[in-house]
């Protein structure tokens, strides 16, 4: 660890005491990983203290993605954020904008750099990330994401800088820092293989923008991991026969790279990919690097994982921390305007593997909005991927709620990826590849693989309904019953009949 | 003209002949330009003797987009089309595919070459493109549009080739023909300017493959010009109002090439760009070159244009072929995955402008489904563009039909543009900037600045009642009140209460 004394240490809450209301805070952190942990608390603290006052307090909130509980709880528990950007999973933060308190705004996460240094959004003030360590000259060696850190850190007035000692020196290097040019006269980006090193392993900024340093150690405060139950293992098993399949028959090639989405059914895919004998070692061009990655490497399937977070069990975090030496020639993290780049993934052929919050039978996916209104967590990086992958995959088990909800539904009360880019569909009942065909035999096809044999009847009736009452045939929707599973759910706590 | 006589010169029908019920014909045309003109109608017809003795004759047919009267009104009329893929216009192939009788698949334009050439679609059989020059060693030039021929032409087993007198020699050297390399390996698409030239000027086939040449001298039937009405002129003076502002306010980079959609509204932007005093001289990085490119030039404001067709009224086609010598040295007509490639369209920093059929409170758009059900045109390049925009700008009148239908309605029937990917709005009425803003704030906003007055109450009706009954007040929808504006429409004939 450089000696670092050359800026001022403070204490968390004489760090939150440098920040006020109306500021714009960039901050690091990516699905729980990497995210500043004292200060928002502090912060918080300060909020509150504002608040007993009468006083108003509340700051905007830039991350890279969501952040835990010491950041995004705390600080919404306080009602000390105003507006929160882009993407967010933490039940209080979710409540607060579901009840209008915090105006969240929801997009894509390949954007977020670029919509802030294009001056789209306001500038943030008070940049506050999560470091392992800063040299004298102000060369900040990032934690465990990437995220939109170096944007947030290249334009802030004050920079604010938690060094973690959880991992110590040995996170050094894993980051890649690039930052494209502004068009006109951007060059490409040049990463050509999953594994190219395409800048600088900090974040480098002026040193009197540092308005100082506080101390941690801690772990990122990640969910444990649950071993994949029945329903992922079963997409999981479609996923790999699909891949083999279409391995076989020369559609997919040696070394395309695979993105992978956050949470279960997502790692029990990689696993299978792990354990299944006739698959070879993959590469992983994602934006969230999970426990899965200790499950390839066992397994000796893995060649490399490209990130812009590495966000991991509580376990496997002491793993990691045992074994960052080993792992260091294998794992990348950049910034999330790389991971999840467009021109990249095109370039990379990247097999894309979301998870649907709900599919519509024609083929439009919803990722964001319970019943058309409450926002889950954001789009984040699905469609940075879907909308420019080499094959895109949306994978949900096909019921919800002991069954009182179907994943498959005549229309999606929000779409987030058209039916113009998905292409195919699994659930634990089967997989539907819709490449090539229209929206009716599309919508024979979801039904008939994916749908749960409960609702299937319900969903071919409404399908026929439409072929005969719709105001035509090519995509036949009835307006005035599209959305009749949601609105049976609210109105009798289940979408059957 | 080189001396194509290697090759076997047919009539229409003779080449019609060697096309057979199930063939995949992979066909040049894009947005009614350079699609062929003489053979698809001697098919239609020898369909039609088919259908008379009792036996069937349907092919599939790929295209650039939309193709003329000659191609898709004759097959269309003459039932040969089994599928049509990935975009149209013509009101009898729309008609069929909306009584259901033609299968449409409509996808993103820039993905249709790629899935085609990586196996996801059936290959095509044959190849039927328009061109304007064949040389004895098999090197093809093509006409008024690039679409995707080149790899049509490099993947089918028999190639037609339509040789169009019209412009003669002297669109030679207009085409710039890439075919990027499959994933992975592939490397950087090297535009870095809108003028790059990066392959070859014609597309290079086995001689051997060439089945035959038919020749024509004919127009491409494109619809004759119409100036700008009040409505579209008032669009565009806030577009040109807007972008002057941006540039003031540094957002908005000197050199940042446009890309405006296809019809009047498109039109009157660039007209009104063209002839605004204090606008300077741009770029063109568009999918379709329209009568604007001569705007721009004769008022000195056309650096370059780059697109994959030059679709022109018939009395500027008439003008092109006599000054295809000076325009030479400023157009480039590309393939389609080039012209409308995600990574192009990031890297350049385009300014997306498209046209919606109709946007809803919450920012989606809809560019494709007439009450969620009829297929209009398709969604052609308008994602390709608006996804990895600078600056993606929807525009559309806010009222059709007399005011019967409101531009604006509570929930779009379909999406083909989610709020993540929008950016700006603009009507008669205004200009919506709701970058930024989460969900409420952008109603607020494009209510007011775009919404036709007549509709604007009961706008504002649906989201307050939205705010206080929907289950969450992130994205207040209320279901079985979102397409109350679609079935008055349906039931009274006008959106008005």
């Amino acid at each position: 660890m450089s000696d670092a004394s050359g800026f001022p240490k403070l204490t968390a809450q004489e760090a939150a005491e440098t920040i006020h209301h109306g500021d714009v805070i960039g901050a690091s952190g990516f699905t729980l990983s990497g995210y500043p942990k004292a200060v928002p608390v502090a912060l918080a603290q300060r909020a509150r203290e504002f608040h007993d006052r009468g006083e108003p307090f509340q700051v905007a909130v830039y991350t890279g993605a969501s952040a835990g509980e010491e950041m995004d709880g705390e600080l919404a528990r306080a009602r000390a954020i105003s507006r929160r950007y882009p993407y967010q999973s933490h039940p209080d933060l979710r409540s607060a904008i579901n009840d209008g308190s915090i105006e969240f705004v929801d997009f894509h996460l390949s954007h977020m750099a670029q919509y802030v240094r294009a001056g789209f959004l306001p500038r943030p003030t008070v940049a506050l990330v999560e470091a392992v360590d800063v040299t004298p000259e102000g060369h900040i060696y990032l934690s465990t994401s990437g995220g939109s850190s170096a944007s947030y850190l290249q334009m802030a007035d004050r920079i604010i800088i938690e060094i973690n000692r959880f991992y110590g020196d040995g996170l050094k290097g894993y980051h890649d820092v690039f930052i494209p040019a502004p068009p006109p006269g951007r060059q490409e980006i040049p990463v050509f293989r999953v594994s190219d090193r395409i800048g600088q392993p900090f974040v480098a900024v002026p040193r009197d923008r540092i308005a100082g340093i506080v101390e941690t150690e801690a772990q990122d405060s990640t969910r444990p991991f649950k071993e994949p139950d029945a329903t992922a293992r079963a997409i999981a098993g479609h996923i790999v026969e699909f891949l083999k399949h279409e391995h076989r028959q020369g559609r997919l090639p040696d070394g395309l790279p695979f993105q992978s989405g956050v949470g279960n059914v997502a790692n029990a895919v990689l696993a299978a990919i792990a354990t299944e004998p006739s698959m070879s070692a993959i590469s992983l061009y994602t934006e969230v690097i999970q426990d899965s990655l200790f499950q390839l490497a066992d397994n000796d399937r893995l060649l490399f994982a490209s990130g812009t977070a590495i966000t991991l069990s509580p376990m496997a975090q002491i793993r990691f921390r045992r074994e960052l030496e080993l792992f260091r020639s294998r794992v990348i993290l950049r910034q999330q305007e790389i991971s999840n780049h467009p021109e990249l993934v095109r370039r990379l052929g990247v097999v894309a593997m979301n998870t649907a919050l709900e599919m519509d039978i024609f083929g439009n996916v919803n990722s964001t909005h319970v019943l058309g209104s409450s926002m889950m967590n954001g789009i984040g990086g699905s469609a940075d991927f879907t909308r420019n992958a080499y094959l895109p995959i949306f994978m949900t088990p096909s019921t919800q709620k002991g069954g009182r909800i179907s994943a498959v539904v005549p229309m999606v009360t929000h779409v987030d990826h058209s039916e113009h880019s998905t292409k195919i569909f699994v659930t634990e009942q089967g997989l539907a590849d819709v490449r090539g065909l229209a929206p009716v035999a599309r919508a024979r096809r979801i039904i008939d693989q994916c749908a749960h044999p409960d609702y299937r009847p319900l969903l071919i009736e409404y399908l026929e309904y439409g072929l005969r009452h719709a105001p035509a045939r090519h995509t036949p929707h009835v307006l005035d019953r599209a959305f009749e599973f949601h609105i049976r759910y609210r109105e009798t706590g289940t979408m059957r009949v």
